[in-house]
């Protein structure tokens, strides 16, 4: 059996994620827990003891590394921010020794300042560390909660935006205004209705209240709410960043699975923008792998 | 004592509002609860009752006129939306007869559609109707849950567009990753700065995460996060307002007071939009007795 190199832990805010990966970049096994850095309670150490369970007896001599919420300031150990731009080096000469009784480091966060702009990323510059051979210069988006949109020139991280597309989405739809008792179904019209009113209208809150207000005149079924809605904020968000990338001209590279792919790649059509869709699945662990192995070119054990 | 002409009905989805209107068009009395038309429970001619209470006894003669979500299809009756242009005739000629022991009216709603676009509004109409000596055509700002900017011509309702702002800013500041335990208070400073971000950028959930990137790079303090977000949101707002107001070129009339009023006044002042500002208090009492009037030339008690 492959040995294992490294436990990785992708601890997001609502729920965490294990792996162990071997020295060849194999991911032998996942664990996942809704215990989430902001979500779940207790000491992290004790927390990651539970998540781990038998894979530290199993694997005695392999370190720990963590990246996501678990760094941030109400998660184990602050790992401050590292100013883009920046790369793995930065990255890895700035992870935090969590207190536990084994290696344990966290990966730290990125920021980006652009005038009164401010960025913030954790966990998604580990992700962008698991890219296979990046080009000289590329655009990953990253769908989710807060959607990131990163510029990559030779494997750094030079600049990103944040846009709260998922958040919005699952705050609208559960109460106020928008939310229905109709069970959502997926509809690519009502879907491309929403894009169309993005492009046509800058203005997110009037495009959201069409969702309300042609339900109201009949033009939209209550069944098809959600999908309305999800092509407005993806609307929105890509029509600037078709923009940017009309500027820069370089390759789009959605890294996204299952619905969250098919809406994107559906706006992304729609906008005429070049992309090619990647699985984001192994980019965690193999993200964390490369990360341990900079800070540590030694690889027995300790890092 | 003044004779009592109409018992007016301002019945919003989360509270409500009852006027004992004279014949000189004196506000006599107000009664408010939280009963909302969408909020409360039970039947509505009971609320009704409930809320009109010893009134109903006093004067016996005075029909009673409502407008608001009473209306809506989830209200006391249905008053199908009238769809817009229109005015104070097609409003009276297309009230609810709702079934109590006197008469009682309900005020529709006003559509509009412009090509896919749809809006509509339900109780704002009837504020509309309230506004004295309306000019030739003017723009109305009526701030708050559903936002909504009016083209008024000779005072008839000839298009309008609604912003989910207040809607949101609840939604944002209550929960997710915009939301603090710290206590808010008013900062202009960090009003204008998210002011400044949506006049810069034209993208909401963009704008929108700013409020916790720079509180995490100490750009913004915890306590000045509502300003900043009421600065993103109404910012948006008035960037578009401002483009078709100068297209336009219509006076612009905030209906507004307290917090509200003041937020959008710094708004539009610092958009360089000329306007001014009335208080909406007596709106609602003084467009149910203009409608009432207009749907009941003979005034002697039944409509």
């Amino acid at each position: 059996m492959n040995a294992v190199e490294l436990l990785g832990v992708d601890w997001g805010s609502t729920s965490v994620r294990a792996f162990c990966i071997a020295a060849d970049g194999d991911v032998l096994a996942v664990r996942r827990a809704e215990d989430g850095a902001l979500s779940g309670t207790g000491a992290f150490d004790m927390r990651a003891r539970r998540l781990l369970g038998d894979w530290l007896e199993r694997w005695p001599e392999a370190p720990i590394v963590l990246c996501g919420m678990a760094g941030s300031d109400r998660g184990w150990l602050h790992a401050p921010y590292v100013p883009a731009p920046c790369g793995i080096d930065a990255l890895a000469a700035n992870v935090a020794a969590a207190p536990f009784d084994r290696p344990a480091y966290i990966v730290p966060g990125v920021s980006f300042v652009d005038r009164d702009r401010c960025e913030v990323m954790r966990g998604e510059e580990t992700l962008l560390m698991g890219l296979s051979d990046p080009e000289q210069a590329v655009t990953i988006c990253l769908p989710g909660t807060h959607t990131k949109w990163v510029e990559l020139v030779d494997g750094r991280i030079v600049s990103f935006r944040t846009y709260m597309t998922g958040e919005l989405r699952a705050s609208l739809l559960s109460a106020g205004a928008l939310a229905t008792p109709a069970a959502q179904v997926n509809a690519p019209t009502a879907f491309l209705s929403g894009f169309a009113a993005s492009q046509q209208d800058a203005v997110l809150t009037r495009n959201l209240f069409q969702a309300r207000a042609r339900r109201l005149l009949g033009t939209l079924v209550p069944e098809h709410t959600a999908s309305f809605v999800s092509g407005v904020l993806i609307g929105a968000e890509i029509a600037q960043e078709m923009d940017i990338s009309a500027r820069r001209g370089s390759r789009v590279i959605l890294a996204a699975g299952g619905a969250l792919a098919e809406a994107y790649e559906m706006a992304l059509s729609q906008a005429g923008m070049a992309f090619e869709t990647i699985d984001p699945e192994p980019l965690a662990a193999r993200g964390l792998l490369r990360i341990a192995r900079r800070a540590a070119p030694s690889r027995n054990g300790a890092m």
